[in-house]
């Protein structure tokens, strides 16, 4: 393969809850997005209905003006799973029952004491000439055929089990192509600047990035990432140019930067306290479990994590948590001293090195003239201090919920940084 | 136009940052969306990049097979932007300025006081025999183009302007093609089968049901939901059709189902509680808060919800719930015992009518022999009763948790229901 030409890709997503609305397509943007992080040039996205007539147009027009075509969707056993059927039709060719998958889906009927029905099994018969693409999460196994020159490869349309099974999908294309375009990504993750400043202060940044770079805002909950995309034949030459323009970025935007790490902030905040053998535990109002459920998705939590308290009432706040009931009176339940107290108290009941209390106004009720909806109080503390910061983020429930969490964890990840650079604590300020 | 007969239509989205992944494609969904609610049937969604060979290749294959296709993107002043120009060639024809968006546009320039520049007055040049879809929001006016019993629609990109002026392209497409055929949607939520098991003890029913109403499986978290569409110019024959095949349906898997209503089941729980202004607790290991999130997610849920404990330790378990250290010695913390003295203890300690505990394994590690990874114990109690039940939710931390959050939610459910017909519990069979 010709290292200069771009190898150029098709998605076909089939399933009628897309066409209908019902659904967003997420698969395509994440499969665009990872062919694009490998070099390949995504040509097309198709989003078909569960009938043969269009999948096989799909297919033929794909598979024309493509080098390879990622098919997601129609591989279950129902009747309007007809994926496999059209590679039957559009190949020529018959089923054949595949060993491996076979043994793998009666292995998996054997483990779970949950019916699971023997139509499964059929899952086991792919097209000849085929090969099997390992699922371990579901039952669909993915077909990846190869035909003039051509790949065709079809995944489940399941986000989990796409996204599992795509990672073999990449690694079997760079192979299969000798793709040897060293692509480096770095990450550089920004809070308390928005997408719109960011850019701004950016603009000549990126109007004098070389041709083989590119910039990319990722906009998250309550804070944006950005990523620099190098494309090189010389790794090295890329990873000395890569560093350049990342001092060259940290001088417009650096007093926003919290990471260079591609992590979440959970992640950031896990590394630390797994370094330290310290430990945690959140107060939560108005995030309602999300910080705890943000911090337990990851698997090794708890190591660090003893968990939390929902004190989604004020009778909660004070009966569990033994904040004072006249404090709330006065001062309101989201206020700096309410939220220090939840924050000292949690810190003690659970025994741990640090903790984080949140107090707000998610909304769309509850909110005041002196405290609108999207007030919010977030505090963290360790055995020594407490600190309280208080932020204003807009109307929008599931939003507030989410920055209200990406703020605290933040808070919490510069005091852990804090503590270990400099002594010199930084929150709250 | 035949009323039995489905106007088609399709969708292409022209943008180079669709295709490299880098934004989701939500324009496609708020379309197809918008179009299914009119009873448009959208056959086919395509997403191309600013080349103006694809653009048409694009063009010529969806005006082949649709009655309707809709642009979106291109339609700028920056070179990339070649919308208009395929259309031009596409239809070969000239572009001619249009007076009304001329004046529009002078008239925005007049107004505001940041400099315009004078090249958005190219807007008000568009291909002789198309009609202008006013943008009152941006600068590109939107293209309605009918040709040989087809039309093509164009749009902006931008989602703020394509929303408003689908409207009006609704609108005009109702207008055109006499719509008044009636869409009705039906919902049967099911717990405890899987979707191939339900569509196995569905096959016959999916066989005899008439072309005007079609059934969709949607697999959730957990439990599966089922949607009957149903199409006609008769509302009242609809309804009855439906209710028909409703009742049918329930023959072959009314034991599963637990909802006609198109409501989550935080939703379905929510309206209970509120129903008897009763109030709700949780104790949650192995959810680690995912399910306080998931109740708190909804707006009033103050109103019944009061919070809980992350118990994501032991420790905390006995030392803050007040589970015996003695019973997690002799039974484990992932069993029936703890469980339900989690859920009871919770339910004192909160002083509340309702309280979920929930304790397993969400790997992927922890797990053993006897307790493999997705074992999970969830409790359900009120003031009288507890009652536990032990699931096996197979591998995948984030399923796991998702997949617990579900039984525990639809547990509670059924409690309350039970509760409400006919004083039996049903819970923990």
């Amino acid at each position: 393969m010709d290292q200069d030409k771009f190898i150029e890709a098709g998605i076909i997503n089939i399933g009628d809850e897309i066409l209908i609305g019902q659904i967003q397509n997420t698969n395509a943007s994440f499969i665009a997005q990872s062919l694009t992080s490998i070099g390949v040039h995504v040509k097309k996205i198709m989003v078909v209905g569960d009938e043969k007539e269009s999948i096989l147009s799909a297919f033929e027009e794909m598979l024309t003006s493509c080098n390879i075509v990622i098919v997601t969707g129609g591989l279950g056993t129902t009747n309007d799973d007809m994926t496999k059927d059209c590679i039957c039709k559009y190949f020529h060719r018959e089923l054949m029952e595949n060993k491996s998958v076979l043994n793998y889906l009666q292995s998996v009927i054997h483990a779970r004491s949950r019916t699971i029905p023997n139509t499964v099994l059929k899952q086991a018969m792919l097209p000849v000439g085929s090969e099997a693409i390992a699922n371990e999460i579901g039952f669909a196994p993915g077909i990846w055929m190869e035909y003039e020159e051509k790949i065709l490869v079809a995944i489940p349309g399941v986000p989990q089990e796409m996204q599992a099974m795509l990672l073999k999908v990449l690694e079997k294309i760079e192979i299969h192509y000798h793709i040897n375009q060293h692509i480096i990504h770095k990450h550089i993750q920004t809070f308390g600047i928005s997408e719109a400043l960011l850019s701004e202060n950016l603009s000549v940044f990126e109007k004098n990035l070389p041709p083989c770079i590119r910039l990319a805002y990722l906009p998250k909950a309550g804070y944006v990432s950005l990523r620099l995309t190098g494309y090189s034949s010389s790794m090295q030459k890329l990873e000395a140019e890569l560093e350049k323009q990342i001092s060259h970025l940290s001088h417009y935007v650096g007093e926003y930067i919290f990471s260079y790490e591609n992590k979440i902030l959970p992640e950031l905040i896990a590394d630390k306290l797994k370094e330290r053998k310290q430990t945690l535990a959140v107060a939560e109002s108005c995030t309602g479990g999300y910080i705890a459920h943000s911090i337990t998705l990851l698997s090794g939590s708890s190591n660090y994590f003893k968990g939390g308290i929902v004190a989604y009432s004020n009778e909660i706040k004070c009966n569990v948590l033994g904040v004072e009931q006249q404090l709330i009176n006065q001062q309101g339940a989201v206020s700096e001293e309410v939220v220090m107290q939840m924050a000292k108290n949690v810190l003690q009941l659970y025994n741990v090195e640090y903790a984080i209390a949140v107090s707000g106004i998610a909304g769309p009720d509850g909110g005041s003239v002196e405290k609108p909806v999207g007030t919010v109080w977030i505090a963290v503390a360790d055995k020594n201090n407490v600190h309280a910061k208080c932020f204003s983020f807009g109307n929008g429930r599931e939003r507030v919920i989410r920055q209200s969490a990406t703020a605290a964890l933040y808070m919490l990840y510069k005091l852990l940084t804090s503590i270990k650079n400099n002594n010199n604590r930084e929150v709250g300020k």
